[in-house]
């Protein structure tokens, strides 16, 4: 049986993410999933995705920072409230703020991204974040996440689906 | 006569950058220029760059306040030094940390990034961003960006033109 991702469970009306959602064809659809109790994202850079030649570009780094982020700290709500991740209602965050610090330049080639949950409430996660290229941390990032609104949400749903 | 952004200046070798690099033709290709004291950026984002439906999404904001951190940085050192952007040895900056606030959702439509800055040295600048969108600041953004190292430049210089 496939393992599905955090992304995999999101509503379809929720999928338009560019970094993580699934029915974005042009984004880069990145998968979060639980390794224990650490969140883990592996993604591979275009070869367009440079900084300098042979780098990876900071950008995209804060970038999949913030999706992983966000997409732990909505799986890990609904870890706390002891629900699977397409029971209703649908759990999402957005970002409230984003750090990201780098270390050292990053090489091309596959990152690993490994995710804590730092602080978790009912509406609001503290998500940290190491990005490893061959094995070694070159970035690091905080995001803090917090839940969308279900009054919002469920607005937004409807009219998502009406047009 | 054609102002040049801040970009247009960097040398062929590093301007590779899936951000800011105007020899990348799958990156966004960002343009910065001093507005007085201020610099400014605009930025049109693709109908295909969204969070949710009709929302910009976040990593793209910090991508191009990253970029434009950076290349606000290197401008201001260019100008401390009161020397042209194209004089010899060429400054680039480096993101040492990106620090994002999402203030409120972004909607979709040309976005006005202005920078200041906020403390300078030789090697380092620190650039506060606003992001606007319909005159109004959805985002705010603060970017370490310290100088490359000259030395390593001349080197990946030397290196990326025998390439």
């Amino acid at each position: 049986m496939e393992i599905k991702a955090f992304q995999d469970y999101y509503p379809d009306e929720l999928s338009l993410c560019y970094g993580c959602g699934r029915l974005n064809p042009h984004g880069m659809q990145i998968k979060s999933y639980w390794d224990g109790e650490e969140s883990v994202c592996r993604f591979q850079p275009g070869p367009y995705h440079t900084v300098l030649e042979g780098y990876v570009y900071g950008g995209l780094i804060a970038s999949i920072i913030d999706c992983h982020g966000t997409g732990t700290g909505a799986a890990a709500m609904y870890r706390a409230e002891n629900r699977p991740m397409d029971s209703q209602p649908p759990i999402r965050c957005v970002t409230a703020k984003l750090q990201v610090e780098y270390l050292k330049p990053t090489p091309m080639g596959q990152l690993e991204l490994r995710g804590r949950v730092k602080e978790l409430s009912t509406r609001k996660a503290i998500i940290a974040v190491d990005v490893l290229a061959n094995g070694v941390v070159c970035t690091t990032g905080e995001v803090i996440a917090v839940r969308i609104n279900d009054e919002w949400l469920q607005k937004y749903l409807q009219s998502a689906a009406a047009s």
